[in-house]
Parts: structure tokens; sequence; C-alpha cells
């Protein structure tokens, strides 16, 4: 049989393997089946290539065209994802590990656009955080900003998830609007070769984009400079290896890096026997060792028990593992595949023996298992193993050592803090869980073991239908954590695509920030429009066109109507002597939803227009309280707009109510939805 | 004359100088006038210290209390000033450099006290971003949160603000509950030596909180583990060198470099001479030279004016420069002191001369010009020099050659793209500014250079009374820049509190989440007080304590009975066919501010009590429609509480309106002000 020959995809190419190509073996068989690596493929001309078309290309579109980008991706990878769980059960895995990996990475790549969408602007300049006040009279003000960064991101990747690997970096470098250079795991990289394809295929992903590696990097990353970024997920040693690389250093590139660690999950002292809480430890504990084969930088390697349940936990988790078949991942009683390679089955086997020294094996034996429709001996097949360590204090090694398998360590616990104690001992990791009913216990844990992990997960009665699952990074949190976790931070929402940009902090004059931001800041110049803004279009409006209305005077006729009518008589508004208590008022006082009831009655266009409705308000303040014979008037700008469908956009109006002296009596935002 | 003798303070100890102690000598005589250094220090002793005893005590005070502490630290140092001034003549700076170093870092301590108070809580979690919504029921939700380090803040100093320079690290260190070891540059840290004492002496800091190290660090790098930060000031070799220290590497201990930078001021294209913001150019440019002697790692090194300018900048520059008086800095007519020591004299001579290499020396001469009231071949005095380079493009020592002293370039640009080339030659800044009164030539640099910086500052005929200037970092903003500058970030409000701390995903129900954040999460648990919550104190309320009001019909007569009184007339209450063609309305809907007005009405307890005002109200979105006939009714709930002043504090409240079908018709946050 002839190998399968995997391509790399180099300044818009797509490159067959040559010299320095290796072979990749069926992890069921062990057979090798592809081929992968040119020693000969031009670095510089890819890097270049991203530099000087992609990132270009990238940048001229806006933060939500770029969004858009990533549905129509998702669309395209999830309109083929057949061929992808087809492909994908050579290296191991089951169809339902191929739904954590393939729909995962899917998905992850829906979110990133919606959040695109939702929580980034319609244009190129992030506002990150609000103005700041840097002057008395407001001329000088401080607005931080990102943008995407001049260079490339270089990926590189695990074998483990070859399209959610890929994806989860992918979609927040894209909508950052930065080109990226993939480099998959050669073990598995033919599942990410053809997720690129799909992708390439689609024509929707500009020319310099993307572009992949399969094989070995050659020196590209001694040819990276300040604009760009490595994002690297996979073993410490490789991590320690690759961030001292001399270009790295010097020039202050980026290194995100995210590793392996000794993830632990604690059972509450209130979950024993018998509790719900009990039966989900054993559950989730039971899933992260046998998903993917364990072969999750996420999996529970440390289970802490309290002393007192260890016995029950051992028993109750080797019954269901017990329960696990093991065999060729496409047969579809199958529960655990097979690892990712004979290699690593060997590595596994190695580092379990070094977990032995210190605990002792109490399930699982790997010279004595059960494989359905497989070889055993030739495919990388191996049994789930949970050891016992009897003493988690006097215990060095399986704080350290991560057999990158189905294995895992149970231990016991005297009291909560011991559990801290034990937990935070793995000196930084990706996630550790709470079991737990108690609030107070999981508090606990937060408050003693935040500063030593990237997540904690909590898990109830109340959330297990929903929880996601200890061992699953989601879009919207961050994945990663410190120390041993390598330091770095991916995803998060909006803050993984921070990672591809710069912040910059802007100075200058409220009309200089407007100009930059897009956004209209208050003490910048007002735009006179043609008519009332309220008879403009969306397309038609300018940032900082502004109305300023006539004024009208508040009455203690209208304070009693208001009161009266909406039944709000609270004694600031009725009772002038208790007003008079009350150290923020002078007497009785005008509602403040009066005041924003007659400002809307002041900027309101009552005839039928493009204004379709007010949807909301934020950041209201009142600042000073309006008495009885005062009068109110309204200055009401554009702030920002916002596409939001083919029909309409979102309009945020800046709207300040000041009194006949002039003095500012409240300041909000208000949204309405406009036609275009 | 015996030396004075500088101590350093290790675990509650002053330790005296003893072998390995270095000389230092006055910046204005050359004269050696103190000793430093221990090199029999017990760093593993002090790093013990931090963090058994300093991180605990400050990690069980709140955001509040630390900001509280930040603030009685800045007032015992306000108090002392005249000693700080007194004693930093010796370093070569002038009254008005201390004022930028001891002003500046006291005032730097003041906004971080007050961010604390304003935009931290009140509790010992700091929330990151607003709550996932993570599943469809919403029984599992995430929300990122911040928690303090559990290790020590190791932070190198430059030479060239010995006060500032640690107090902008300090005070978002001891913000975010770590304790800190400062190491102060050796040639200026009898000024540093002084300001810690005050502190100390104000009794107001908790033991282990802050220690001191006068001289060098030993291997206290080599003993750094996961859960302690460096944040290292000065140049990029020293941070090239610290930062590949084994301990740091492999356990991915956070290292904040900030170093010097080729920063360049660009003057706008249509900043023509006779502009204000010609004017303005040269005297930002002449300030960055001078001040300090022009050791500042903000400094203008790179002056970057249309081709037709620049002779023009060069004239009124020299006129400028050649009016700043040279001489002892303890003389009031003195503009420009000595530089810190003759070893950074002959440094930056030297620097200069390579700067020669490629551009002409057009001001300034260091073997011709005079010094007022000192030995100008004993202190480490320099000219201001002005070099001229005919063709950016072909230079190469310009963007790498930091002269660390009263030395830029001046050369000549093209036009706006070719001016962002130019600057961005610089492989990463700390700040860039451009001086332009044209909004679209801000835009445009911003666009073209922030992927550069860290900064970019504006100026124009607007902001120029109230700018701080090119080379002034301010608590608000962040301070730092890719590439060359290092890559780090400080300050910028309560970012830079966030260097010292873990941010961690937090997944769970709404009841976990609640009691982790100490913020009421809807879905979580109500509370059932035991009267109206208005009648409550703000003690005596709880988080989650909740009202649930009777419902009230809206009726046609309501609607045309407020569009009446308020003018709000618009024509989605008034007119039904119109209503019906909007896509968002059945037909006449009631207004907004009707419902919200009603929703008062319904949760108001008239009765004067404990709550004062009404003060805000955040993030209300309407979800549905009321049309007249409908209902609603409230649901109002403590979501956090903030204390304010000693008299009362500030309730944040989540309402919900729903109609007769329990749809949610408006959500949103009410603020009220409340007594103790």
């Amino acid at each position: 049989m002839s190998l399968q020959q995997i391509s790399s995809f180099a300044a818009g190419e797509w490159i067959s393997p040559g010299t320095g190509a290796r072979t990749i073996a069926s992890a069921i068989t062990g057979e090798a089946f592809a081929s992968a690596g040119n020693s000969a493929l031009d670095v510089q001309g890819m890097l270049d290539y991203a530099r000087t078309v992609g990132g270009p290309a990238l940048r001229k579109m806006g933060f939500h065209d770029r969004a858009k980008m990533l549905k129509a991706l998702a669309g395209a990878l999830g309109a083929r994802k057949q061929e992808l769980y087809d492909l994908s059960f050579n290296t191991g895995a089951t169809q339902s590990d191929h739904m954590v990996d393939i729909d995962g990475g899917i998905g992850t790549m829906f979110v990133f656009a919606s959040k695109g969408r939702r929580e980034m602007p319609d244009g190129q300049v992030y506002l990150d955080g609000d103005v700041e006040q840097l002057s008395r009279n407001g001329t000088f003000l401080g607005q931080h900003i990102c943008t995407p960064l001049h260079g490339v991101a270089v990926h590189i990747n695990a074998f483990n998830f070859p399209v959610w690997g890929m994806l989860e970096k992918l979609a927040p470098t894209l909508l950052a609007g930065v080109p990226a250079i993939v480099k998959p795991a050669t073990n598995s990289c033919y599942v990410t070769e053809l997720a690129v394809k799909i992708m390439l295929d689609s024509g929707i992903l500009p020319a310099g984009a993307l572009q992949l590696v399969s094989g070995g990097l050659g020196d590209m990353l001694d040819r990276l400079g300040m604009q760009d970024v490595v994002s690297f997920t996979g073993s410490a040693d490789t991590a320690l290896k690759l961030r001292q690389t001399p270009a790295i250093v010097n020039n202050a590139v980026r290194f995100v890096s995210e590793q392996d660690s000794l993830n632990a999950s604690i059972l509450g002292p209130d979950a024993e026997p018998g509790t719900p809480e009990f039966d989900l430890f054993v559950k989730e504990v039971s899933r992260e060792m046998t998903a993917k084969a364990g072969q999750k930088c996420t999996a529970i390697r440390r289970i802490i028990a309290p002393e007192t349940s260890v016995q029950a936990v051992i028993e109750a988790l080797s019954a269901r593992l017990s329960k696990t078949l093991i065999g060729d991942p496409r047969l579809e009683t199958t529960r655990m595949g097979a690892l990712v390679s004979n290699g690593q089955k060997q590595d596994v086997l190695e580092k379990a023996a070094i977990i032995g020294q210190e605990a002792e094996r109490v399930f699982g034996d790997p010279e004595n298992f059960t494989v359905e429709g497989a070889d055993k001996d030739k495919g990388a097949f191996l049994p789930p193993m949970l050891f016992h360590c009897p003493d988690a204090d006097k215990a060095e090694r399986i704080h350290d050592t991560e057999a990158f398998g189905p294995v895992s360590t149970i231990m016991g616990y005297r009291d909560l803090d011991h559990a801290i104690n034990i937990a935070n001992r793995g000196q930084g990791s990706l996630v550790t869980s709470v079991i737990t009913n108690d609030a107070a216990v999981a508090r606990g844990v937060v408050l003693g073991s935040a500063a030593y992990n990237g997540r904690i997960y909590i898990n109830n009665r109340t959330s297990m239908k929903e929880s996601t699952g200890h061992g699953s990074p989601l879009p919207h949190m961050v994945h990663g954590g410190p120390g041993r976790a390598g330091g770095g931070e991916e995803m998060g929402g909006v803050r993984g695509v921070k990672h591809y940009m710069q912040r910059t902090a802007i100075q200058g004059s409220p009309e200089m920030l407007s100009a930059i931001g897009g956004t209209w800041v208050p003490g910048a110049p007002e735009v006179e429009g043609p008519a009332h803004p309220f008879t403009r279009k969306f397309g038609e409006l300018s940032i900082g066109e502004t109305l300023h209305t006539a004024s009208r005077t508040v009455t203690m006729d209208d304070i009693e109507l208001f009161a009266n009518f909406t039944g709000d008589t609270f004694y600031a508004h009725m009772d002038d002597d208790a007003a008079k208590r009350n150290p923020f008022f002078p007497g009785r006082v005008a509602h403040g939803y009066l005041l924003l009831s007659f400002a809307a009655g002041l900027f309101v266009e009552p005839n039928e227009g493009p204004v379709l409705a007010n949807t909301g308000l934020d950041n209201l303040r009142f600042m000073k309280p309006v008495s009885a014979g005062d009068s109110i008037k309204v200055r009401l700008s554009v702030k920002k707009k916002t596409r939001r469908t083919d029909d309409y956009g979102e309009v945020r109006w800046h709207v300040t109510l000041t009194n006949q002296d002039d003095e500012m009596v409240a300041e909000y935002e208000l949204l309405t939805m406009n036609a275009y």
C-alpha cells in the first residue's frame, strides 16, 4: 500500500512531502499509512507571505467582518465533518472523542464569531476599558485600545486534538486580524490537513491568512520578530526548549504556552457516599480517565478524596472503569479507543512505573486486559489504570509526573486545608475541580487554590445536568494556567483575541480620541445635523451628531402627579422635612424617573421614522437633585453605531441633562435600534 | 569624611553594608559619599519572610483595606518629602526632576488608592468581566476572577527614578495583596532607602509586606517559584540576562520588563512653522531632552519632522536648548543637572559617537559648554546634543542605539506613511508622540504605529495646557511596550494590579459563583429578609435578599396619560398602525420609562428609612414590549454591597420586570446609597 502524502500549504501552494518526511502509523493497527514533512520547505517565504499578504488583507477588514468570516468557516467545516470523523479514527479516537475534537472545534469557532459580533466593535480599533480622565477640564484624556499585531502567529499544536487544537487558536487569531501558520503534531497531522483543506476550499479566507506545516518547522522560530506570536500546546519539556530560542528571547516575541499539568479533582467533605455529588465525582473522574484514552492536558491526574471515602471511591470507580469497553474506536460499543501511537503507549507505561514507586495500582493491568476488534499487541491500546497513594504529603513523583494516558492516582485528605495543600503541590495546573454541594467548601477551595490554577470547576446536583465537564476548556473561559501549566492563557472570549493584538495607551484631546476610536467622547466637537437626528437613517447619522433640546421647568405639581400616578411616593419626593434630613437632598426633589421621562419628552421626535425602538440604557448616574422650579434641558449625541442585521443597527447616544445653571443633573447612554 | 551606610531591610531587620559593599559617588562632585551592599544578605530568609509573613497578612485584607493603606503610605511620604528632595540632589537631579520622581511617585500611589476604592471590590475576590452563560437553563455559569499570587514580587528598578520607580511598582503590588522586595539601582539607592524608611516608620504596613535590598540581589532570582513575579526596569541587556535565569524559565515565573527604547516624536505635516503645534513640538522635544538630563526611558530619541520643516525645527530647538542652564541642581537657576555618574556620562558619550557615524551633531558640544556652580570635569555633566540624520532610511544605528542622556536625533520624512515607517524602525517603543491638529493624521499614526507602541501621545492646541508630556507615564495608563521596550506592561490602573494576581476561570452553579464572588448571580437562591429591604440598614442586608412585588396592570389610559404628561408621544406608543409596521412591536406599547416608573412605584418603601437615594442605573435592557392590558411585577435582589464612607454604602440591586406570563420584560441594575 502506498503511503498517503500529507502536504503543507505554503505561500499559496500545496507542497508534498519531500526530504525529511516521516511516516505516520495507524493507532489501531500500528501500520504506517501516511507520510508528512519536507525539510526543504521555504519557511522564510511562508513568514513573508503571511506578513505582507495575509496580514494587510485581514487588517483591512473590521472585527465584525472577520467574525462573519469565522462563522462561514465554521459552517464550511460543519458541512464536511463526516469526512473528518472518518479520517480521525486512525488516531485511536472514538466517535465521542471526535465530537469533542471536531464538533468542539467548530463550536469554538462559532462562539468566537458570536463574541466578535457582540463584544467587539464594528471597526478596526478595539476600545479596552473606559476613557480615563487625565485632566481637570477634560481637554486631555486617555483611552486604551487594541489593534492587530503586524506579524504572524505560529501555532504549534499537540497531537491529541488535531481539529479543536487548531481552531481554538485560529479563531481568536483571525478575529484579531493576524495571519496564522499552523504546525500540528505530526502523529495526527493528516486530520488537521483535511480541516485546513476544507477551510481553504471554501474560498472564505483571504490569501495568506492561513498556512500549514505538516512535519517539522525547520528554523522558522529563529526568524521571528517583535510583531510575531508563538502559541504552543504540548509538553513542558518542549515548551522550555522553544521559549529559549534566541530570536524569541531577544525580540520579546510573545510566547503563549499551554502545557500538560497535574490537574486535580477534590471530592468535598460533604459529598459522602450516597450523595448525588459522590456519584457525580465518580462519573467525572471515570470520564476524564478514559475520554481520548486519557490523552488530555486537562485530564484528572490526581484524585483527592476525604480519607474516610477513599476506599469507597476506589470501589465505585473501579466498578465503573471495569465497564469501559476498550477496542477499535470504529465499533459503536467501544468506550475507549487507542492511544495515538505505540511510542505514546510506551511513554505512558514508563511514567506509570514512576508513579508506581509511590502508589499502588488498584485497578487496570496493562498486561491483562481485553481489546475488541483490534490486535492488542499491534495497536496502541492500554486499560485505564488507577493508583492509590497512601501518603500524599510524602509523595513527590505523583505531583510532578504526568502519564499522558488513562492513568490517575487517588489520595486521601484530612481536612479542606490539607486537600488544598495537596492540590497546590501540582505547582500550577490548567484546572482543579471540586465536587461539593457546600458553597463554603467551594469558596474555600477557590481562595486557597485559585492562584495555582487557570480554571476551577465546581459541580453539584444543581449544575450536573448542564455542566460541561472538568476536562473541557470552553471558548468563553480562559484555558491555561500558571507554573507547570506554562503560564499562558488562551481563549476566554475577547481575552484570547487580545493575545494577538497590541494594547496601546492613547492620550489626547477628546476630538482625537473620538477620531481614533470611532466613538464620540464627551468634550469632542458636536456635529450639527441637517434635521432632528431621529428623522435620520442609521447610515446618515454622523458620530457626534447632536441635538440640543428646549428646556422644561419641573413643578411641584409634576412631582405630585408623577408620585400619585406611578405609586412612587418615596419620602425624598413627598416629605420636605424627611428629605432635608437626608444627606443628599435640599428638600423635596423630583424623581429620577420623572427626569428621564421628561428628557425623553424633550428629545423624542414623535412621527414614524427610522428610530425603531429604545432598547436599553447604560451607565445612568444622577449627579444633582432637581427641585420644583428648576428646569432641565437635554443634549443628545451619537456616540457609537453598530450594524446588527441587514435591516437595522444599534445607535448608542450619549445624553446629558443640565439644569438652568448648566450644571449636570444626569448623564447616561441610550440605546436605540435604527433602520438603515 | 566617613561614608554614609545605606542599609537593606531584610526579614524585619535593617542590615548595614558588609562584605561586597560598593561606594556611591555624588553626581555633582564625583566624590564617594555612601556605601551600599552586603553579599552575606540572607536572600532565602527574605523570600521566606515575604511568603509566610507578608503575603498572608496582606491577603487577609480586602482590596479596599489595602487601598486605604496605600493612601496612608502616600500621605506619610508626602509629609516628609522635603527630606527626600534634599537627598536627591546628589543624583544630579534638579528640583523640577524631584517633582517628577518624588511628587510623581506619591501621586501614583494616591491614584492606585483611589482606583482600588472605585474600581475594585470591597472584598478579596476581584471579578474580571461578566458572568458567562455556559448553559441553556443557566444552572452552570462561568466567571473570571483575580486573586493575589501567594508568592513575592521582586522589583528591580532603574537608577533614574529612585522614588517613583519604586512606588509605581509597589502600589499595584500591595493593592493586589502581594509582598514586595525592592532592589533599587545602587547608584541612587540612598534615596530609595529613605523612602522605604519613611514608609516603615509610619507603621502602616504589615510585617513582611516590604523589604529592601541595597546593593546586589545575590542569587535571589535562582530561588523564585511559580507564585513569584519579577518586575524589571532598565536596559535591554540586563533584562535579557535576567529573564534567562533557569528558575525563571523553568517555573514560568512572570517576568515583567520595561526597557529603554528608541522613542520617537512625529511633527504632523499640518504643523508648519507658525502654528501652535510647531511651537509645542519644539517645547516638548526640548523638555524631553533635558529633563533628568535625558535619563528617561521614555525620552524622545528620534525626532521625525516633515523634510520641509527639519531646518526650522533644528533652529528653533537649538535656540531653546541654548537657553537651558546647566549646573549644580541645587541652584534655582539650573534647568539641567548632572547625569547620575561619570560612568553614565562616559556611556552616553560612547553611544553619541556611534550615532555620530550616521548623523551630524548640529547642537551641543561635550568639549565646550558651561556648568554653573560645579566643577564640569568632576561632576557628571553633559550639554544637550542634537544630531541630524540626513537619511533615516539608510541609517541603522540611530534606530537601535540609545544614548541614555540628553541626546536626540532629528530626521526628515516625505509623507505620513514614511514617518510611520521611520518610527516603527525602533522595533518597539514605550511611547511615540505625534503633535498635530489634524485628527486624520492622529488616526493614521495610531493605525500604523500602535502595534509598535505601548503608548501614543497626541498633543495639539486644544490639549496643550492640560497635557502631561510625552515622557510622563501615568498611573491610569499602561507603561511598557513591545519588542525592544521589553514586551511588558506596568500600571494602567487595575490592569497593573492584575500582574500580581492570577486570573482564574470559575465554573459552577449560580449559588457557587455568588458565594465565591460575594455578588449575587441571577439564578442563585433568593434570601428572604425579615422586612421590606428598604427598611433595612446597609449592614443588615444580605447578598441575595429579595423582594417580590404585587403586579400592576398597564392600561391604555396609563399610556395616554404618561405620553401627554411627559411629552413623549413617540409613534410606537401613540399610533397603532405605525407601531404595527415597526419590526419590534405588536401595536401600541407602553413607554419603557413608564415601566421603570411603575416598577419603582411597586418596589419603593415610601417612609423615611435607610435608603438615602437612587443614584443610578446600569445595564437596562427592554426584552419584551408591554401592551395595554398586560401587567408587570418586579423582583428586586441585593446583588452587591460596597462601603463608601463612614456613614453609608452603595447597594447594587438586580431588578427584573416580568409580565403576567412570567416573561422577562426588562432587566437592570439599580444603585442606591444606604445608611449603615
